[in-house]
């Protein structure tokens, strides 16, 4: 633990994401017959974090469940990435970020599993603490999605059903707003697609009390379960076909795309020298890319293309 | 063809990626039980390009030759981009690039094989002109490298032969300098790993007179024929097991994880709304991502692992 006087909200909120994360992966163990593996990793400048996979098991084949906590001082070109972050938290801080005390905790997960009926699921709740000279810093962000590779929209309504009674613990308009900035967000502007149908999305967030956030972030971890379990439990054992399989892998490379391309958190920890293996954890096992691949019209593969062109309304 | 007076070397310029699509085309296809098949886009702001892919062959698993011919005005963002780009050819142009007139011709190939022992390579020639009031710059850039999965130090020498004998056709020194800069181009600094074996590299040439480059670009393009085709026949029919099979897809992720995250061309193809198909017709047609996979200390596949970790010299 850092010895720079962070807010007693980066402890809690540590202690939150460390609980999330085992009641996650107890939830997705229940389906599962492989257990999730563990790494605990340090991180050069300061902290670390603890990194939970799945490989090849009966119903995920690829799947991360991990925390982190670091801590450090911003140098070099980090002081430069972190201009543009904080002139949009904070435009009126004065100080100088070199040297700056920061910290951040939170956790992250991505699903992969094998059933292409299954979709592939993400979410990540964080916090970070910024202290420069005299002037302290905190924000919340995070998030949930659900990706998809054969539309199923009472699917659809569910996961954003249970994040929308989250999100309502809040105010009446958050699931609204962060709906619709998931679907910004989760935009491939090459392809003309959302990465699937959304769920929520939120970041740069401190316009509450620390705790009502925190207390936001555990309804929501908590949402993802209520969300996606039942989800699993409906597909996990139905039979699929050779060209079922092949198309959820060339839509994974969507997936590969996204994050590599435009997912801030991906380029950001790349950036900054994170912990590669725990960054690209989120990258599925096996992936193709086919040239100029068009579904045959009318086809359920053409109909899941065709939704993700346009967000639409799911509740 | 556009109304604006670009100098005659573009048509040129085209002339050549055409004719060498050709002949690589016929070189690699006397290799394979497959053709390529053509296709032929129109950009909506000026030129288009002809894409020739090959996927499932009996030796090619995907590969693509294409050729582009593009022309258009400046405008917005892309004046953004260009400015960067300008400022590091020509620091003394004054000219506002707003509306500037620009036009780009090239030919660009990556050839994925199917049989583990068979390098992936990549290689690109292209001529870019702009002008903006009365003003006119232009450059050459280019390249070719090799990405072996296994390593076969004979083949990484004969490939850096033939394109040093390609760049002794312009200086003594050529080589040298365009194989170090392949190296620090082809550089994953989150791996800590060049893509492969390198090659040569140059971009923003323009030091020697247009019919000098021209004939250089040529002798590197007929180089690739006389260093890869050999390659592909000395290993097209060695047997393979399945788990060097799963080693190769296993290493095709760095090409994609490269190329999605630093390649210069394919991220300014995608921020510039180039035909997305063309641009990612470089990433292998199957992929995979393993949690901190490590090879057996000593094995073959560790072999190339440190032999990525450290450009060597090849001549």
């Amino acid at each position: 633990m850092p010895s720079i006087n962070f807010s007693p909200m980066l402890d809690k909120m540590h202690r939150l994401c460390t609980q999330m994360q085992a009641k996650i992966i107890l939830a997705l163990e229940a389906e599962e017959t492989t257990q999730f593996r563990t790494d605990a990793w340090q991180r050069p400048g300061g902290g670390g974090g603890i990194t939970r996979v799945l490989e090849e098991g009966s119903v995920i084949e690829k799947g991360g469940v991990n925390t982190s906590y670091v801590h450090g001082q911003l140098k070099g070109q980090e002081v430069e990435m972190f201009k543009t972050l904080v002139n949009r938290v904070a435009p009126d801080m004065t100080a100088s970020l070199e040297n700056a005390h920061f910290a951040a905790t939170g956790i992250s997960l991505v699903i992969h599993p094998k059933n292409p009926f299954i979709p592939t699921t993400h979410a990540n709740y964080r916090y970070f603490e910024l202290i420069a000279g005299k002037e302290r810093i905190w924000w919340f962000g995070g998030g949930a999605d659900l990706t998809p590779y054969y539309l199923d929209e009472d699917d659809a309504r569910h996961f954003h059903q249970m994040h929308k009674n989250a999100c309502d613990t809040l105010s009446p308009t958050t699931y609204d707003t962060y709906k619709k900035e998931c679907d910004t967000y989760f935009y491939l502007p090459h392809r003309g697609e959302t990465r699937g149908v959304g769920g929520i999305f939120f970041d740069y967030l401190r316009q509450y009390p620390q705790e009502t956030l925190h207390d936001f972030a555990e309804s929501c971890a908590d949402a993802l379960i209520k969300a996606y379990i039942p989800i699993i439990q409906k597909h996990k054992n139905r039979p699929y076909t050779d060209e079922q399989r092949d198309w959820q892998l060339y839509r994974r490379g969507r997936y590969v795309e996204f994050n590599l391309l435009y997912d801030r958190g991906t380029l950001f920890g790349i950036k900054t020298h994170g912990r590669t293996e725990s960054i690209l954890m989120s990258l599925p096992n096996l992936v193709s890319w086919k040239y100029n691949y068009t579904p045959k019209s009318g086809s359920p593969e053409d109909l899941l293309t065709q939704c993700l062109k346009s967000p639409r309304e799911w509740i």
